[in-house]
């Protein structure tokens, strides 16, 4: 028997057929999103901004399910009626938002050009002073609130979001009967869900995103909302009372589904959940181990047994029961930029392609920890963990008249690096057990220069995960698992994961100058981060973001 | 009649014929060094090492005169015979080794090929740490010594370069008889002058760059000289005693110098002074401007009367009588890289050409202040005026995934101009009169932009000097002087020197959000360059370093 992983991520789409008894990846197809800058659509006028059409989604949806099957039909023990259930990952917090019926406003032509009618992309910083505003009201308010998303609620999250477009496009606002995560909204399609209050969410997008937990019944109550703005607070009636964990069905695939993807009708689909959260199922996620999805950003994944006590980790985005792995804390932690720094280097500022990724890193691989004289801080995209901070920008220092590219390249692959220690450290310092390292995603098995870099920083062995499609195979073990082909989530992670041979251990003269060097990263992290208050450094990006808006609005 | 300049830049030699009634040019010659990458030898294993091969002055010299000759004989009123002076400006601190017969030890087969036996070229900053030491010992033992060149020894000067060569090839400086700077050797070489003692040296070198001060007799005295190394006490017998001003002859043409470059004999040359002194004479500097030559780096000089009481000013590299103009206290101060640092980034890291340089000025000439969100320190070579530490490097700040090369040029510009203006306040704070200022150089000429930006950014309007050769110009206005062409050089530069018609003026709008910026960057520069020593960051480009070299000598 086999399970469907569909996994939306940023850019495109990817369906993988995985075989239950051993996880063998049978067929696989990833279709680009064909709207905007790579499938993103984009402000010229607000950098901050990022969103996505829901009918790309719609549109990669069967494209990339229909090619997975044509691939691994060409396999003789093969044939779609094998395929007993479907999983579901996203990019998250991604929410979308629809009408009563659960059709995206972005569907019909009065908001079809309008941004504030598509989905909100994770990547989304517009709604940093709602953030900001929530944050604030939480800690005087409700502090349980914000204290399980490590004190500080994210310009990237749900309500941020929704409250953002009440201020910019309250015409959307008023016509969205309720809000959507595409990690709900995909399952609920297929499921052929046709009123929003009866989408099965998953406590992974509520918990770590919406502020939802057992502990004060649910979302955000109604009188913390007003305090935003009453029209929030109505909201929460068109949102959900529960969210689910993994061992929850989202429903079951309607016949017309069934009929569009070649697929059998009424097998179940799994609760959706965050890519990287399946990724990290696929990556072999238990206790003690630590999952580091790198791509374009990284996420980082842990879990403790629901039976233990968890701290409050400050910083560290979200500690959410089921998140992950139903009986399971999920840990989540990330760097809001990774690859996305280096193709700022190499595709935005030295204008090359994928030849000069391996021209650079050739050169850099020549170089020694240190010898560049560089320094870098990896917030082009803000600081998601730890300060929790979008508005943190880039910094490079050290550059002289003969600092060349690669050296860039190689400072700022070093900074991701120590970015990555501070999110290790942060986690352990507060009880985590970490006692393997799990890579996954393209960069983890195409850049053993920043592999090798990432063990020298952190002092840990960098494991690689077996699937070069983690996330969709971990939601085809979610499937799996629901579809019975496993008694539970160790035993279908057991049968199913695996790690490449391939991995990566410290090399102690590269430590040595990697803990110099950390040092002093910290000093500027904790200076430009805010977080030491004697440096008074840690208004300067703040200052410089204000005068940019100022300028651009006379503009 | 007429007088020749030659102007010694960093890449190349000038000749410049100009009419001493009127200052018009009637033909000039540039010579590019042949040797080395642009005329300058580097070591690929040491970032801070710049030598130039005193061969290369040589065949330049022949060469630039023969081409300005050539040139200027075109006009029907013009002939080598009415060349009655000659006058010659460098860089600087630039000294040579020379034996006891003022030849160049590069001369010689034996030390042909090492690079310590080379002209140490302005830019060569490889005796930091000499130059630390003298600093400290010249604090301790003879504070006055460090007075007058802003509290530092740089090691961009004479004694930190020999001391220098002392530790790294005693070979070399037991072989050398004397050192001369390339102001004094190029005169000396014209003039026939066969011993070193015999050089008439000028006081610009002397007093800016070898602690050389009435005050004290000369040179620094030997009791401290051997305090840093006896040898170099011993040296100091072999230098001089004393040095001169722009009223005073370095010597007359020789037969066979006349007969090589198709001159006179016997027609005067002046003292050697370095490129920006003459060059702020050919910008027509006075009591109450500002000069400030921009070019590769830049050089800003003013004058204050000699009757006059004139402060120690902190972090300014020197003031020194007769310097500039006899009768006044030369004050000049400067930016270690301005150019270098636009050519670091379209050149060295855009990998672009002149065509990018101005595709991204273009660009850049878009946007309003502020609007990229980006702030730059000024330091890819160091700080030499105001923190005079050439071990501080640059800095980048306010990047995100959107950053363009437009918008790091553009913040390139903007650190240059604050740069610039920290030096104007500095020395305005402590009572030299500023009421004009008068740019020269290529930039200052063929980039609108950056003139602009130095307006915005200074509050001051920016002149641009009449003469693209101003450097030449003021050698050829010091010959005039030198051969009675004018009574002095006040009545030389009324005829000779000029403006041209555009001028940038401050736009108020731009002035205002710059001195908002301003504000951050003085923040930036006071942390980083240790005087805001609360900030704890004034270590972390020097550790840094440590590490590189450490890592460098480790590899």
């Amino acid at each position: 028997m086999f399970t469907l992983g569909l996994d939306y991520g940023t850019n495109s789409v990817r369906a993988l057929i995985a075989r239950c008894a051993d996880g063998a990846e049978y067929g696989a197809c990833v279709i680009d999103y064909p709207s905007g800058a790579q499938g993103i659509l984009l402000d010229a006028k607000d950098g901050l901004l990022a969103r996505q059409s829901p009918r790309d989604y719609l549109y990669g949806l069967e494209a990339s399910v229909r090619g997975a099957l044509a691939a691994a039909s060409a396999r003789p023990d093969f044939s779609p009626a094998k395929i007993v259930g479907i999983g579901v990952d996203t990019t998250g917090s991604s929410p979308l938002p629809v009408d009563a019926l659960n059709v995206p406003l972005a569907l019909d032509p009065r908001f079809s050009a309008n941004l504030s009618a598509q989905c909100w992309l994770w990547k989304d910083h517009t709604g940093w002073s709602e953030a900001a505003k929530i944050t604030e009201l939480a800690r005087a308010m409700r502090p349980q609130y914000v204290a399980k998303c490590g004190g500080v609620y994210s310009s990237e999250w749900f309500w941020s979001k929704i409250w953002r477009c009440l201020a910019v496009a309250p015409e959307v606002f008023e016509a969205a009967h309720s809000w959507v995560e595409i990690a709900d909204w995909i399952p609920s399609v297929l499921a052929g869900v046709t009123d929003p209050r009866a989408i099965k969410r998953g406590v992974c997008a509520a918990g770590h995103k919406a502020l939802y937990a057992d502990d004060w019944g649910g979302l955000p109550d109604k009188a913390f909302l007003s305090a935003l703005d009453p029209r929030l607070a109505d909201l929460r009636d068109r949102l959900y009372e529960e969210a689910w964990d993994a061992d929850t069905a989202a429903g079951a695939l309607t016949p017309e589904w069934a009929d569009r993807l070649g697929l059998t009708a009424g097998i179940p689909i799994a609760i959706g959940e965050f890519d990287v959260h399946y990724g990290a199922i696929g990556c072999g996620v238990r206790e003690g181990t630590l999952v580091k999805v790198i791509g374009t950003s990284t996420c980082d994944c842990a879990v403790v047994s629901a039976s233990e006590e968890v701290a409050d980790i400050p910083g560290i985005c979200g500690i959410v029961k089921g998140a992950i792995l139903p009986g399971f804390f999920g840990i989540e932690a990330g760097q809001s930029a990774v690859g996305d720094i280096f193709k700022w280097w190499v595709e935005g500022v030295c204008r090359g392609d994928a030849a000069l990724h391996a021209a650079l890193t050739a050169e850099a691989e020549q170089q020694k920890p240190g010898q560049s004289g560089l320094l870098a801080l990896d917030w082009n995209n803000g600081n998601r963990t730890i300060l929790v901070d979008q508005r943190l920008t880039g910094l490079i220092l050290g550059q002289d008249l003969y600092t060349s590219r690669a050296d860039v390249y190689r400072a700022l692959i070093e900074a991701t690096a120590f970015g990555a220690r501070a999110i290790i450290e942060r986690i352990a310092e507060y009880g985590v057990r970490i006692d393997r390292v799990v890579c996954s995603g393209g960069i983890a098995e195409k850049n053993p220069l920043l592999m090798q870099i990432y063990a020298d920083v952190t002092g840990r062995t960098m494991h690689v995960a077996g699937s070069s499609q983690s996330c969709a195979l971990g939601s085809a073990i979610a499937a799996a698992v629901l579809a019975g082909q496993h008694p539970d989530f160790a035993a279908a992670q057991a049968a199913m994961t695996s790690l490449k041979p391939v991995h990566y251990q410290p090399i102690e003269a590269n430590r040595t100058v990697y803990d110099q060097l950390y040092v002093l990263y910290r000093q500027l992290y904790d200076s430009f981060g805010g977080l030491d208050r004697s440096a008074d450094l840690g208004r300067v990006m703040k200052d410089l973001i204000e005068i940019k808006y100022a300028q651009r609005a006379a503009a």
